[in-house]
C-alpha cells in the first residue's frame, strides 16, 4: 500500500460550529455529567442539594478518581453531539479506567443505565442510589468495567485500550471505536505500539478507531511524559505513527466547547471520507487518519485549590480531591457544596430529579446510544461458526505409532476451512506475531492472507489489504486484538510460542476476570471463548534453546475461576483436531491448547482421538500390559512429548519385563485431574482412582513443569504414590530428546522410576536398571560426538502393543 | 527542562572519513566476522576450508539465524573503530539476540574469546572448536547468551534491549551502550515506549545510549512495520521520540563502509559535546541524543538467490539460507562454498589460522574490547551497599497488637537512609511505576528525587534531572531499566503494586534464566539481587476493586529454579525491615517481597522480627495455647491480612474455648514450607512435622491463592490433615475485611475450619459454630448499609495472649 495524507487538514480548528443555544445545551449536559460525577463520589443522600449539605449526607469512606472524569464527560457530551449529527454507529473504550464515573453519568444521562438497571430510576431516587452504589460495598467499581453499559474495556491494568479498539473495528465497517487514551496509559508499552494498529486496518472493510489522547498532565503523583515533550514533538511523534492530529487545548468551556466540536466534526468527516474513498477506490491507500489531542487540566471544573495547595490541573486531583469528613476541615463541607452547586443541579433536572428534556434531546436515540450499542455486548451478535467436520482433516492411523504427520499441520487444514466458511462476512481471525507460518499453520493461507496496509514488495508472501491473519510481532497487539474482536461478538484463535505467552499473562489476568465478572451480570450475553494455541514448546527448541522455554501459562492460568479456565493437551494429530473443534464451538471460557508442530508419531484413529478427547483422560489399553487388572505400576502421560517418552520406556518395560502389568493413562484435558469439587471437568475420586488406582506407584510424565500436577491432585488419595517428571527449567539448544533427558523426562529415565517403585522386580530390576543408565551414558556420548540422537533414539517405534 | 537540539546535523552524512587503506582494512575485518559467523552455522571441520568443501564438513543439522548477522557484524566493526579513534568505554547490547555469531565472532577477532575459553584458541584447531560448538548439543546457543563475552542482553524475547541499555548508563557517566535494536523487535511494546528513556537520562550524570536501528525489513516470515512506513514517518517518528537520527541505508560495502564510519563519528562526536556541555552547564537541557538508522538487506553477502527464489534481502534469508545436506540439491554444496570463498578467508588468516595482525590492530586493546569490558560483567564492579543498621527503624512494639504503623512506612525510612549511604557514588536505585508515594515509600524523598529530565512546571514534586528514584508509567522499563542496572554491577529494587508486576512476568523468566545460567559460567560473577517490593496488595484493593488483585506473581516466580528464588511475606514492619535488609545484602537471587502499606497491628519487636525472620518460620508462643504441648489444631498464616484474621480468629477461640490447644504458626519465608530436598530454604520433614504435627488439623491462612502452599507441600507427611484458605478470585471494591469474607479467609470462617476438624467439642463447638454465622450475617447486613466494617471489627485488638 501507498501512503497518502488524503490532503486533510493538519492546523487546530478556529471554527465555531456551535451556534448560541447548541452551546449552551452541550455545557449544561457536560455539567450534569460533571455534577453526576462529584455526586457518585461523595454523596451518600441529599442528591440533588434540595437542602443544605451536612456531614451525613456524604459517604463514610470517599472513593474515586476525580482527575480523569470531567475531561471524559466533555469527550462522552461531544461524542453524543457527532452521532446525532452524522448518525455514528460508536462505542467508546474508557482507557483512563478510573473514570468510571464518566462513563456511568453518561449512561446514565442518556438513559441506557436505568434500562439496564431499572432500580437505578430517572429520578431523585434513582440518583441517590446511583450515587451510593459507587465504590460502596455490595455496589460498583470505579472503573468503567462489565457492569457498565456500553463498556467492552475495563482499564483496571492500563495499555490495552487502543488494541481493544482495533480489534473491536475489524470486520464491522460501519463502527467507529472513540478511543480515550489517557497520558499515563501511553506511556505504557502496549500502548506505545498500539498506535501502529492504523497499519494493519483497512478502511475498506473494518471500522475506524477514533483515539482521543488525553494529555491531562499528570498520573498519581508524576506528570506525563507526553505532556511534558515540546509540542513539535509530540506533533511529530503522532505522525510518526501514522496519524493526523488535531488539537483541543485549553481550559474555558465555551472556547474548549467550539474547539471540541470542530475537532469532531472535522474528524468524522475524515473518517468518512476514507472510508467512502476506500471503498470506491479498487486501488488501495493507507490512510493517516484522524486523531484528537485534548489537552485539559487534571480535575477540570474541580476545586482550584485545597488546603493552599492547587488541585485542579495538578495530580492532587488524581484521586478524591477534597476529604470531607468529621476529621477533615469544616471548610471542605462548604467547598464540596460549592463545588457541587457551581454546575447548577437546578437548572439540570426537573422537580422529580428527571433530566430535563431539553437536555436529554441531546443523547442519541436506541441504540445508537454509547451506552446501548450490541458491538459493546458482543454476545448479542454472536453467531456460530460454519464449522466443517473436523474428523474430514484426520491423519489415517492404521495402528498406534504407524505413521507420522505434524499436529499444527494437520489442524492447519482445518483452520483454513474455518477462515474460508466464516469470511462472508468475516467472523473469524488468527492472530500472532509472525508465527502462523513457524508455527506449521501455513495451509490457512490457501484460503486467506495476513492483513497488511502498510507498504509491500515484490516477493512478499500472503499478504494483503484484507485478510482473516493478523500478525505483528507483539503478543500484546495480538491479545489485545483479539479480546476486542470477542468482545464485539466474534470468534477467533491466538497462535504463539508457547514460552513468549507469558508476555501477556497479565492482559489474561483481566479477560479471564471480565468473564468471570460477566458471567454474573444477566444483561450480558455470552462471547466466543478466547483460544490460545501454543506450540514450538520447551521440548522442541532445537534453534532457539533456554530462553524459548517456559511451559508455565498453564500454571498462571489455572489460578482463574474454574467457571472460565480449560486446559488441553492432545497428544496426536486427531486429538488436536477434537480438542480444536471442541474449542471453537465453546463460549466464554479461555482454552489453552498446547501442541506439537514437528512431524511425530500419531497413535490414535479419528474414532478413538474423539473418544479419548470427549472423556479428556483415559487408559490406553493398547499400550498397557495390566489386562484390565490392578496394574503393578501406572505411566500416565500428558502432552505430545511425554507421550512418546512413555510409550517408548512402556516398550522397554514390556521387552524385558513381560509379566510387569504396566497401565497407560493419557490425559488431554488436564483439568480432569483435579476434584469434581473445584472444577467443572474434575473427576470424582472415584473415577479418578479407578484409572490411577489408590495405592499402585503413579509415573507421570507431563509437558509442563511437575508440580502442576501436584497443585492439581495434592487431595486425591493416591497422591503419596505420584510420581511426576516435568520440565525442571533445565534446557539449552539441544536435541528434543536430549531435552527429555536434561530433565529425567526421557524413557531410561521413566523406566527406572518404575524400577524403582515396583519392589518386586530383584535381580531382573536391577539388570535393567543397569542397562538404562548405560543407554544414558551411551546418548551423552553420541550426541556430544555427532550433534544429533543415536539411530536407536531417531528410529525407534512403536512396537509393543498394537490392537486399540 | 528545556528541550534543545544542540545544533546536530540531521542529514545523511556525505562524507569519506576511510582513507583506501582503511576502508580495505575494515572491510578485511568484517569480512571476517561474516566468514565466522557462516562457519559457525555450517562447519563441522574444514575450518578454513583449506580443502575443497565436501558433506563430510558439513554440520550434521543446520541451525541459526543468519539475517541479522552481517550487519551486526558491520555494526561491531565499526564501534571498534570508533572506540580506537575516541579511546571510548563502550558496550554492545544485541536486541536482534539470535544474531549470536556476529557477537561470537566480534568477540572472537578481538581476542577476548579465546582467553575466555582458552580451547577456542586463535588458530585452526580453536576455529574449528568455535565452528562445532555453534547450536551444538553441549555447546553454545544462537544468541548473545550469557556464555557470550561482554553480553548483558540475551535478546531470546525481544523487546528489552533499549531498557537494559538505559539501565546500564544510569550513573555511568563515561559508558556508552550501542544498542542495537531489530526492527523486529521495534513492533514489540517495551521497545516502542523505551525509546522514551531519553526523558530519564542525565546528560551530565548517566553514560549515554547509541541507538542503532536496524531496519532489514524482515521478520521471520513478514515485513516489518518501520521498514514499511515512509521514510518521512519514520523520520517524524524518531524526531517524536525525541532523537536525532542518522541514516545509512543501501548495500555496497564501499559506500557502506564510508557512510556508518561518518554517522558513527558524528554521533560519538555529539553525544561527547552533549556530555561535554552538560557537565558544563549549570542549566540542564534534554538533549535530542543522536541515534542512528542502518537499512542494509538482510542477509547482507549472503546467496543472493537459493533455489531460484531471491534470498539476501528477503524473509528467507533469516535462519539457514540454504540447506547442504546429503537430501539437499547437490549444487547447495558448492553455493556454499562460493558464499565463504567470497570473503576470501586467505586474505584474513595466516597459516596457523590466526587473524592477520594488520586486521587484529583494528580492534580495541584491553578492557576497551567491547567483550573485554567489565561493565558487562557487572559482579567484577559489584561493591556491598552501605547499609545503616536496619534495627534502628524499628517501630517499638511493647506487647503484640498493642501500635499500629505502616510497613511499608516504616521500611521506606530505611530506605531513604539507604538511598543517601549510596549516592556518591550513586549504586542503589528504586524503580516502579509511578507509585512510590502509592507504596508509602515517601519517606526516600527525603533524600532524593525522582530523575525527570523532561520538562517541569511550577508544582512539581520530587522531581530532579537526577535522583535515586526512577518512576515511568511502564512496568517493562521499570523491570528493564533495573535489569540493565544490576547486570552492570549495581544495587536496585522494585516497587509496584502486586497484581500488576505480571506485566512483566515473561521478563521475569528471562532475568531468571540468565542467572541460573551465569551460576554455572565460571568467569560470570555474581551480581546484586533483583528485588521486588509488592505491595498495594490483593487484599487491600479499596478503591480499585478486581482487576487490582492478582497474588499469583508468587506462583510464577517458584517455578523457576530454587537457586534463584526466594518469596518472603513479612506479616509486620520490624519483619520487612529485617528482610529488606536481608535482601538488599544478597546476590544473585530474585527476591520477592510482599508486604502491607496500610498501617496495621504490629506483632513483633525487632528482637522476636530477627528471630523470626531468621529462623523464616515459626511458632508464636504468645498466641499459642498449647503451651509446648501437642496442640488439637495449627493455625498458620503467611502475609499480612492472614496474619491478622488469624490472631483474631484464635482470640474468638481462645476466649470460647479455653480449654482448647490452638498452636500459632507465622510464615515468612515461604520457601520453608518446601522440603529441604527441592529448596535451600526448605524444611527437613522432621523440622516441619515439630511445627506442623504429623496428624493435627492445620488450618492455614495463605496472601496468595491456596494451591501454591498444597504445591509447596504435597509430600509433607500431614498433607491430608491441611487445610488452606487463600484467594480464591472473589473480588470488588469492598472494605479489607470484607473481601477476606469474601474468599472465606476471614476470623470467623477459621474459626468455623477448626471447629469442623477438631471433632471432640460437641455442644460448644455447635454453638460456637452459630455464633460465627451470624457474625457473618451481621457483618453482611451492616456494610451494605454503613459501607464501612462493624465497629467490633475496625475496633478489634489482640488481647488473648501479651507475653513474648
Amino acid at each position: 500500500m501507498e501512503t497518502t495524507t488524503l490532503a486533510l487538514p493538519t492546523a487546530p480548528a478556529f471554527d465555531t460550529p456551535l451556534a448560541p443555544a447548541a452551546l449552551r445545551l452541550v455545557d449544561a449536559y457536560w455539567r450534569a455529567a460533571n455534577y453526576l460525577s462529584v455526586g457518585q463520589m461523595y454523596l451518600y443522600d441529599n442528591p440533588l442539594l434540595r437542602e443544605p449539605l451536612t456531614l451525613a449526607h456524604i459517604k463514610p469512606l470517599l472513593l474515586g478518581h476525580w482527575g480523569t472524569t470531567p475531561g471524559q464527560n466533555f469527550i462522552y457530551t461531544h461524542l453524543n453531539r457527532a452521532i446525532r449529527k452524522y448518525d455514528l454507529d460508536m462505542i467508546y473504550v474508557c482507557g483512563p479506567g478510573h473514570g468510571g464515573p464518566a462513563v456511568v453519568a453518561g449512561t446514565y444521562l442518556e438513559g441506557t443505565y436505568s434500562e439496564v438497571y431499572p432500580h437505578i430510576s430517572e429520578d431523585e431516587n434513582g440518583l441517590r442510589k446511583l450515587f451510593r452504589q459507587f465504590s460502596f460495598p455490595g455496589g460498583i467499581s470505579s472503573h468503567a468495567g462489565p457492569q457498565t453499559p456500553g463498556s467492552i474495556h475495563e482499564g483496571g491494568e492500563l495499555g490495552y485500550s487502543l488494541s481493544h479498539a482495533f480489534g473491536a473495528v475489524f470486520d464491522n465497517p460501519e463502527l467507529i471505536v472513540a478511543c480515550v487514551v489517557g497520558d499515563g496509559e501511553a506511556e505504557t508499552g502496549p500502548l506505545a505500539t498500539a498506535w501502529h494498529g492504523n497499519k494493519f486496518l483497512n478502511p475498506a472493510t473494518d471500522g475506524a478507531v477514533l483515539p482521543i489522547l488525553h494529555l491531562n498532565g499528570y498520573k498519581i503523583s508524576n506528570p506525563t511524559v507526553l505532556a511534558r515533550i515540546t509540542p513539535e514533538e509530540l506533533d511529530q511523534l503522532l505522525r510518526g505513527y501514522g496519524w493526523t492530529p488535531y488539537y483541543v487545548e485549553g481550559h474555558e468551556p465555551a472556547l474548549m466547547h467550539q474547539a471540541m466540536a470542530a475537532a469532531l466534526d472535522e474528524a468524522v468527516e475524515n473518517i468518512l471520507a476514507i472510508q467512502h474513498n476506500a471503498q470506491a477506490q479498487t486501488e488501495s491507500i493507507r490512510p493517516r487518519w484522524p486523531l484528537i489531542v485534548l489537552r485539559s487540566p487534571k480535575g477540570w471544573t474541580g476545586p482550584k485549590e485545597v488546603d493552599g495547595l492547587p488541585n485542579e490541573g495538578s495530580f492532587r486531583a488524581h484521586q478524591v480531591p477534597l476529604v470531607v469528613s468529621a476529621e477533615a476541615p469544616p471548610a471542605h463541607l462548604a467547598q464540596l457544596e460549592a463545588w457541587l452547586r457551581s454546575y447548577r443541579p437546578e437548572e439540570l433536572f426537573d422537580e422529580a430529579g428527571r433530566l430535563l428534556p431539553e437536555l436529554a434531546e441531546l443523547a442519541p436515540l436506541g441504540n445508537r446510544r454509547m451506552g446501548a450499542n450490541p458491538h459493546a455486548n458482543g454476545g448479542l451478535l454472536l453467531q456460530p461458526l460454519h464449522l466443517p467436520d473436523f474428523a474430514d482433516y484426520a491423519v489415517a492411523v492404521p495402528a498406534p505409532g504407524t505413521v507420522e504427520a505434524s499436529d499444527t499441520g494437520t489442524v492447519g487444514k482445518f483452520l483454513r476451512d474455518v477462515v474460508a466458511r466464516n469470511s462472508a462476512p468475516r467472523s473469524f481471525r488468527i492472530f500472532g506475531p509472525d508465527e502462523t507460518l513457524s508455527n506449521k499453520l501455513g495451509s490457512v493461507f490457501e484460503a486467506t492472507s495476513r492483513q497488511w496496509d502498510a507498504e509491500t514488495a515484490a516477493h512478499d508472501e500472503f499478504l494483503a489489504p484484507a485478510g482473516s491473519v493478523v500478525e505483528m510481532l507483539s503478543e500484546h497487539q495480538c491479545e489485545g486484538w483479539l479480546e476486542g474482536y470477542l468482545l464485539t461478538g466474534r470468534h477467533g484463535l491466538f497462535n504463539s510460542y508457547e514460552a513468549f505467552i507469558h508476555i501477556v499473562d497479565s492482559m489474561f489476568n483481566q479477560h479471564a476476570k471480565w468473564l468471570k465478572t460477566t458471567l454474573e451480570i444477566p444483561w450480558r450475553r455470552n462471547i466466543a471463548s478466547l483460544n490460545y494455541l501454543l506450540t514450538s514448546t520447551v521440548w522442541r527448541q532445537d534453534h532457539n534453546g533456554f530462553t524459548h522455554q517456559d511451559p508455565g501459562f498453564m500454571d498462571h492460568v489455572v489460578n482463574k475461576k474454574a467457571s472460565i479456565v480449560r486446559v488441553y493437551l492432545p497428544p496426536d494429530a486427531n486429538c488436536l483436531l477434537s480438542v480444536m473443534d471442541h474449542c471453537l464451538r465453546s463460549r466464554h471460557y479461555v482454552n489453552v491448547i498446547v501442541a506439537a508442530k514437528h512431524p511425530a508419531p500419531q497413535w490414535l484413529s479419528m474414532d478413538a482421538a474423539i473418544k479419548h478427547c470427549t472423556q479428556g483422560i483415559g487408559i490406553w489399553p493398547w499400550a498397557s500390559s495390566d489386562a484390565g487388572q490392578e496394574p503393578d505400576a501406572v505411566l500416565a502421560c500428558c502432552g505430545d512429548v511425554p507421550t512418546l517418552e512413555t510409550l517408548a520406556a512402556v516398550s522397554i518395560l514390556r521387552e524385558h519385563l513381560p509379566e510387569l502389568k504396566i497401565r497407560v493413562v493419557n490425559v488431554v484435558d488436564l483439568l480432569r485431574l483435579q476434584r469434581s469439587t473445584e472444577h467443572p471437568h474434575g473427576l470424582a475420586d472415584a473415577d479418578y482412582d479407578a484409572l490411577f488406582t489408590r495405592d499402585k506407584p503413579v509415573i507421570f510424565a507431563f509437558h509442563g513443569y511437575p508440580w502442576l500436577v501436584h497443585r492439581l491432585t495434592y487431595n486425591r488419595p493416591n497422591n503419596t504414590h505420584l510420581h511426576v517428571r516435568g520440565y525442571k527449567e533445565e534446557g539449552t539448544i539441544t536435541t528434543a530428546f536430549d531435552m527429555t533427558v536434561l530433565n529425567e523426562l526421557d524413557r531410561f529415565h521413566l523406566a527406572m522410576d518404575v524400577l524403582d517403585r515396583v519392589p518386586q522386580l530383584g535381580n531382573q530390576g536391577a539388570h535393567l536398571k543397569q542397562y538404562l543408565k548405560d543407554k544414558l551414558v551411551a546418548h551423552k556420548q553420541y550426541i556430544y560426538r555427532h550433534g544429533q540422537d543415536m539411530p536407536e533414539i531417531r528410529d525407534w517405534q512403536w512396537t509393543a502393543g498394537v490392537t486399540e
